[in-house]
């Protein structure tokens, strides 16, 4: 941590300051230059409120040296995790598909678009069975309904099944699930996130519209200092002053998050642009630029769906991308 | 809804689409131009799922003509709400001020600043209990404990208590707290909205950090929807590109949701900039644009604060801005 | 300025490096932590390229501890500036409304909108006759003639004029404008900064929809070193997600500027919104948190302006806001 | 376009609206609904001034159907264009690279980097004279010199120049130039625009930071208007909220605009993050997902480069990389 103290700080009030960082058994170092005066802290500087330090009055400002995050740190773990469920590896060469329609409709529907799925090549069985609508007035998902067809479709295809969890409540509900879906909306919901610490479960962990890249990997290691490690993150756009997609794919974040991290990333281009003729063009983006997978819906009736109809792909459409997703996967000697 | 139809559109699918809008009791109007042509749709086009209209391949794009709120859209509701706590008001010119500490850190500290910031002319005295916070080191709130530290503050100064919840299973905690605080971070946490609706306590909604006004209002819609009317807005920054401040303080958002829906709104100027300085400037800045209240976060001793100590005022500070926000009341003719 | 070196730095590299500082008559102070090598740079940092210091294998981060802006930055010109424009002030206290039209249209029509501002208590007319326009379809201004028209207005009423300057070829023309205008999309047209900067025409500079408040600074530094002080900024809204009005005014840069420099500042609520029924409620907050002036936009006819009718006042509408305005003003004893 | 009405519109003032739109040739159709009334516009309503309907206070909103820009339009011209520049096409197929340092610092340096650029694969050779720098105390390029240097590394390699115009003064200095470029903060400059619309030269035309990719359309019809045909896009990152990369690279872009203009459009991977380990997953994506080349700093020495060092390739950095992009464009059956 570095502290820049104001120009006229009386000493008396920067040797008390001073002493407070050695009560916290840091080590301090004093720069003074005419303009400014630098303090370098040497130690483990978590134990500082960042605030605390900003608010006293001599000083000018605070920057931070070291990454608030630890656990999921690729400094302190250099190696790629390697996220297994079910026999399925995701991760450091393990590429992956989860498609599935936005919401489970029906027994019928989700068993349908499970099996296109899994021929084409999908790994995942994905389905929305609790569903965060902007409008109280939209299809809120057929909730528990919802995860029994889900495991239904499992029962039939062996697929694995994704769906996402909207609140701590229904955790039970979820005991059957193999990936537990945090959606974009809570990826700051910390009680959740503390809650999966203390599950075994992999989670996937969804970008939120406006997080940062920094308080993405916090919310991960919220999970990851519960004790859980099966984390997979999800870059799936966020918000911009962009109107012509629903929101902005962030590609940059995934070999940015490859190199500071040592998590798996899937990316979800059919949230992140909300056009399905966009959706094989950056899931071939993903792939070239080093993602760990990919999140697609896929629903067998675009134009009766419950929900995200116009992002979704039909199973014929899913075929193809997937061909093509395939020859590029195998191009960089991954198998899917 | 008008639903703009691709050039070359079939007429046997055009003709299917205006059946399909028919079954829902629409009444369609077509005009064809040369480039062109646009589907006037008349009724409660809340029936149709948007989603599925754009997924339809003979649709370019669909716009909406009505807003999607209705409880709390002003034009079925033309007179403004007013909210009362504890016999204290807040709207239709009854400006409220809520401050208090960012987290509750001991009964002591809590009742001198509720003691304060009462003598100041605060109406109501918030506190943190449960903290959201980026990371899971931080200082996490005091949770049960906070809630009966603010209920001693309220025995001691009578001030009616405002604090944040950040989990449904939190909810009996709640049952003595005045006004529940949904904060940015749980704006689109809509199971916490549903069940909040069926509350009839006050509900102070604070817009998320990358939500727009009408996600904001449908928010708001949500707690409406459920049968709780006693709804507070809270404008309270937004995110975005500039770093000198920590949000953008959205101070249009206050005339124009004044505008479109009857709730009350008041600003918090705190989180909005993260700058204790620009506290005042922007509390009068809110009164003369015509919010109906203030959140400020007061601290004993912002230096050594758990949290948010580089925002808060001292009560000393907060008395000199209090005397401005009172005098500029006064020149509106309200009285605080 | 405080370079953090990568933990695995060789002592040779670093060595180099603190040599090639010192080159530059730089002091360096190194402080080794068991993660971290922290170096403090003490001396005029500003002869550094930072771009080469990240560049450089060894280095991890550099932060910059002074502010970039010097002439503009009120820690070296403590007092207020005011700029005097035809015996008009504006900074210190002194509060002065610009009123026009977006666009001159006609001499009959400017002549009139500027009776009218007058009379309401404007002392500067705008009117722009070079437009920047998204579409080359619109409407692009009248050019050469609108200056004539505006030179016209001031004859008749005695009003200094402001308008907008495009492009540097036609700055001949701006001989008699008493207020030339950089309008938002040329904040960073810094060929124009550099030329305008040698003449001693007052300046008023409007911050670019995506600049930081550093940027706007740094434009405004630009202007200055070139030797002209006479610099007026102005805030009209940045470019956010937000949807409902064009743009997001950033209130807050009103009091952060003139706490860090000490330019006077004005606010163009007109072109923050877009939204006529806004510019009062915003012309009012900025009054209240400390800006210097403001400008809005008035046309004799906004259903026939040639530009930007939704947000323009008419001349009666415009009567009663500067009564309101004036009134508070008053309150904070500024005279208009 | 289609017109929303207000609730309560007199019929006499819908109908003298009616008429004005008749009188610019336009067919209206009019559709009322219990709360709404909506009128349909067919035939060119780009005759039509937005803003003056949108202020007639009858109206509470307008919403454009037909897209603005008509040139760049792939409605109305199907077909890839291809641009052709010192016989190396790009676009329809045609991947073409241009590489260079950021500023062109002395003849040595830019044949350096032009030979090795080109013995990478690079088709052209980048090197900035004029250069756009936030602060003015930072190094402006070497201007009229800068570009003789470049002419002199294409007399000794053969491969054609592309640099950035500032201002339009310096038009005459860029006869020989092969591409002109305008930068980011000038792609609303639109004197400028206008008159490159007048040239034979072609274009590289870069995204804004805060533009739309309709505006950015827009920039271009403002060329295409003017008679110049000769435009490249090039995507480059646009401003979030997003701190750890320098801008956001919008990817989406790139498959969005291939399907709404027949333009080319090239990624400039390097100023979209500022970091030089992100430049080759960035470039490979741009491949993947249809970019028609890519532009990328290379600098014979980062460490002493004059600008953005940081992002800056070294020669042999780009030969791997070139490696794998040439080898992914072939995947594609594409040669550079």
């Amino acid at each position: 941590m570095v502290v820049i103290l104001k120009q006229d700080a009386p000493k008396q009030q920067v040797d008390e300051l001073l002493q407070w960082f050695n009560s916290y058994g840091l080590k301090t170092n004093i720069v003074v230059g005419e303009h400014t005066t630098i303090v370098g802290l040497i130690g483990d500087t978590s134990v500082v409120n960042i605030d605390n330090v900003v608010a006293n009055e001599i000083v000018e400002t605070v920057k931070r040296v070291q990454e608030p995050y630890k656990n999921v740190n690729r400094k302190f773990h250099p190696d790629d995790s390697v996220i297994e469920v079910e026999g399925e590896k995701i991760g450091h060469g393990n590429f992956k598909v989860i498609a599935g329609p936005c919401s489970v409709e029906s027994e019928e529907q989700i068993i349908e678009v499970a099996k296109r799925v899994k021929a084409a090549g999908a790994k995942f069985l994905r389905g929305g069975a609790f569903k965060p609508r902007t409008s109280p007035y939209s299809f809120q998902g057929l909730r528990a309904d919802g995860i029994e067809m889900l495991l239904e479709a499992k029962k039939e295809t062996g697929l694995p099944i994704v769906t996402e969890i909207m609140s701590l409540q229904h955790l039970d509900l979820f005991n059957d699930v193999d990936i537990i879906q945090v959606g974009a909306r809570n990826m700051q919901n910390f009680e959740l996130l503390k809650e999966l610490g203390h599950s075994k479960k992999a989670i996937l962990l969804k970008r939120g519209l406006a997080n940062t890249i920094e308080e993405f990997l916090m919310s991960a290691e919220y999970i990851y200092a519960g004790g859980n490690s099966n984390i997979i993150l999800c870059e799936r756009g966020i918000r911009t002053f962009e109107t012509m997609t629903r929101n902005t794919l962030d590609i940059s974040a995934v070999p940015l998050i490859k190199k500071i991290s040592h998590l798996p990333i899937v990316v979800d281009p059919s949230h992140a642009t909300g056009i399905v003729s966009l959706v094989e063009p950056l899931a071939l983006a993903s792939v070239a630029c080093g993602a760990d997978g990919l999140m697609i819906e896929v629903h067998n009736n675009p134009k009766m769906a419950l929900s995200d109809g116009a992002q979704s792909m039909t199973p014929d459409g899913f075929d193809e991308t997937m061909n093509k997703v395939k020859q590029l996967a195998g191009f960089y000697n991954m198998t899917l």
